[in-house]
């Protein structure tokens, strides 16, 4: 692929009008959109609004007027359709962390007699930390590890629950969906899938996969801004069911009645806690209209496009220099690619310096994600582009480039 | 009082200036501070800067760059002063509800052998929901409460944490932080005291006290905006022995090195959870820069003269129309003043409608908050004024204000 090739692939490109709908410096390429998204253009103006206009002008009135009480079920359905979930099924709420928190609590309480929670060795920590402190408070629960490939026949009938993170964070691996979620079903347990790196980059259709649970982030693919709020989801079916461990005034069923007792809400809003930011919620609000007009299908196509011609491309230009840490078929694939380096930190800092915006995780792996709305082909050649140009002439070997020092 | 004498007091007060710090609507008597607070000048350009220019320029670089990594601990700093801590004593963090979890949990947790959560039945519905929702998880632990002229009596040997809020949301009456600390600890037990109507409008001293945990809001006397994020404080010497049961991933000593199992950082950075709202912390910041120059001796003294002079204008204007229903001692009284009248919906209603916000309070309570920072004896004059002529000439009874709608 030559730049004209890549201009040639944006020019015929549906998606790639969307990137319009992002502020992003003129001089960079950004492939860390699976870190932290990028700023759409109509956020700043959306946030002032609310700041200014309601906050400032209608103080307290707002949270009716401007209809702050319902936002977090109101930004969750503009979310459902992107996972394959019905509007009153998501809510958007608290951190990823906190949410699998009420998850992992409930699952355990609706699966009476089971009290295994299963995940994955290399989970994403934070899933793995979460999981710790509710065995901490509980004792008659514990949390199983298994690698990967042994998940499915580590399912039995103490499972209450498998918790799995859909797209890895280091290598991109995506599980599949409906497989294990059947698997879990066959063996009597939920199922409950942190979708954080794949919400807004990948086809995800929960219901389709008979999916339970899920959490996921706000702030990567679907670009609500620095520690957006997350999301959760529960099967409809599941609802009537389940108790938050975390029950907060704001899901009780008359918040403003202040009872004594706790009284669930009826439906999702249950899973609500303490009262939501309702600046990190406008924002999380612009970032998700950014999807208006285009379908998970596309998206995930020009994801696939991207990211395989990203790994086309590093292969032939820096042959022998790195290896690919990221599964070779795109169906297994989630939007970000890993390469290898026994000194990827210093590398990525190299291209950081050039305006290839990538990121390290250790031990050794270059991570460079592909935001279908903003990403497009000129971005790939340039990133590869630059990369071979870093590797082949080692201009990564200088001493500011090993001073660890990123924390992102 | 008149008005000339009301607005001969605001030209003799010292903190008269800080009004010119908030964007108050100009034909409004704002008393809801003590729900949502008014608008910092400041914050719509801080928010935009971090916006515009830290996410939208520097994008992922911002967590180091723009110390968004460390803002959660930097703006804790700034809080400490106003209620009586040091910097490293306190968190911003979450929500007030899911820090009372964190601490109930953790108190719990550091007094074996004791099993009860003690608190009071009057207590903020929601800090009693999140002890019934930490119950409900560890069937071990019970929940008692007691009413206010009880408690030192309630304390006992199973006695683990005494979780109380300082301020009651409806009488506004203060509980005696001091005594009520010193009763906890001569029984052996923790105190956590809930500072939500308390911070930034009385003067609290925690450290003085000898309290050991504490929660409060941010969106309230902090003027953070609407669903701010919360606070937290736990006492130097406490927090080696504490562990939080969210134990996520910005809690960890070393969380990009991604390491399979949760190991806490030091000091009360542990009890962070999950990734926070930079945005929100950022608005947070702007609100509490308004106290800067500005002593809690001097906002509780102006505190106290605001409420006692709307209780004295109040009481000459409506006598026999309304009862006080707050404390008259403004010793124990918080910055917030309820009177109680049989139709106090439609005469809260009838007041906003001429542009004096209060609130309404079930079953009866009319609540007037004064906010020091821009509250001044002209709007106690006018709020006074205002309900003596909707009592006067029964404005209050119009259908269009009995229609019960308001949410906060």
């Amino acid at each position: 692929m030559t730049l004209d090739d890549a201009q040639a692939l944006d020019a015929a490109d549906h998606l790639a009008a969307c990137r319009g709908h992002f502020q992003l410096p003129p001089d960079i390429v950004y492939l860390d959109g699976n870190s932290l998204g990028a700023l759409p253009v109509a956020t700043a103006g959306r946030v002032a609004e609310l700041i200014e206009r309601q906050w400032g002008k209608d103080l307290i009135a707002s949270w009716n007027k401007h209809g702050w009480i319902e936002a977090p079920q109101r930004i969750a359905a503009k979310l459902a359709p992107l996972i394959g979930a019905k509007p009153n099924e998501v809510l958007v709420a608290d951190s990823t962390s906190i949410n699998l928190f009420k998850l992992l609590a409930a699952a355990i309480a609706a699966r009476p007699g089971r009290n295994t929670i299963l995940s994955e060795t290399g989970n994403f920590p934070t899933d793995l930390y979460i999981a710790e402190g509710l065995v901490g408070l509980c004792p008659n629960i514990r949390l199983k590890t298994v690698e990967a490939d042994t998940i499915e026949a580590a399912i039995d009938a103490d499972t209450a629950v498998l918790m799995l993170t859909q797209v890895d964070y280091g290598s991109g691996r995506r599980h599949d969906l409906a497989a294990l979620t059947g698997a879990a079903h066959r063996a009597g347990a939920l199922i409950l899938w942190d979708l954080s790196h794949s919400a807004g980059a990948i086809e995800v259709d929960l219901n389709d996969a008979d999916c339970d649970l899920a959490v996921g982030c706000g702030y990567k693919y679907l670009n609500g801004g620095p520690g957006a709020p997350a999301f959760l989801f529960i099967a409809e079916a599941l609802q009537p069911t389940l108790a938050t461990p975390l029950s907060g005034w704001m899901g009780h069923a008359d918040p403003f009645a202040f009872e004594p007792n706790y009284r669930p809400r009826d439906g999702i809003a249950r899973f609500l806690s303490g009262t939501p930011s309702i600046i990190a919620l406008t924002s999380l609000d612009a970032g998700l209209d950014s999807f208006v007009g285009t379908t998970m299908t596309a998206i995930e196509a020009k994801s696939r496009a991207l990211s395989q011609a990203f790994i086309d491309q590093v292969e032939t230009r820096c042959s022998g220099e790195v290896a690919l840490a990221s599964p070779r078929d795109p169906v297994t694939r989630g939007s970000h690619v890993s390469f290898a380096h026994p000194n990827g930190y210093a590398v990525i800092q190299a291209l950081i310096a050039r305006g290839v915006i990538g990121d390290f995780r250790a031990p050794d792996l270059m991570r460079f994600g592909f935001a279908p709305l903003y990403n497009g082909f000129e971005d790939v050649w340039r990133a590869a582009d630059t990369l071979a140009d870093i590797l082949a002439t080692r201009a990564w070997d200088k001493e500011c480039f090993h001073a660890r020092g990123q924390v992102t």
